[in-house]
């Protein structure tokens, strides 16, 4: 299992309607998530900055990413989503923080 | 069980100190952590932020986190990590997050 925390700019504007839609994420979204092997993950909010945990539990991470870019409705879901962001590189909308310390 | 996103800044020149000492916390520490009813605690960088999450597993978050405060070596640890922490006001190190999505 590997741990993951992200965090993400978000256009101040934006903020809240990044809230609703993650207060009714699509099932179909769930599911892909799940299939995609990433278990307990959780987004919180520090003012414009989404940060996001989760544990990737499969063995090909790369891989896992790339089967969910494909998925359709991941796609739409998306295009709900990254209007959000304020990032100005539209390939990276959450980038790996650097873990310095774990207790299970 | 109650989830917990937090982030706090650090001193742009003592990031590398935090990043130190949780290179090797000390025994006790953890120990203590572990009494008060945290699992799962990860801390990970976001240039000079810090951003921990962790579980809570208690019944009793304030009373458990009163216990801690009260631990002398939980104490004498935090006289060398708080300085690390740019907060002007000493009594607040790590902020809570406001979570906005979860997925078991």
């Amino acid at each position: 299992m590997k741990r993951f925390i992200q965090v993400a700019k978000l256009k101040p504007e934006m903020t809240g309607e990044y809230r609703r839609l993650h207060a009714a994420v699509w099932d179909d979204v769930v599911k892909t998530i799940k299939e995609c092997n990433i278990k307990n993950y959780t987004i919180s909010l520090d003012g414009n900055t989404a940060i996001s945990y989760f544990e990737y539990v499969g063995d090909d991470y790369e891989k896992d990413m790339a089967k969910m870019e494909a998925d359709p409705v991941t796609r739409e879901w998306w295009k709900h989503t990254k209007p959000c962001f304020s990032g100005h590189d539209q390939s990276v909308y959450y980038a790996d923080c650097d873990e310095i310390f774990h207790l299970d």
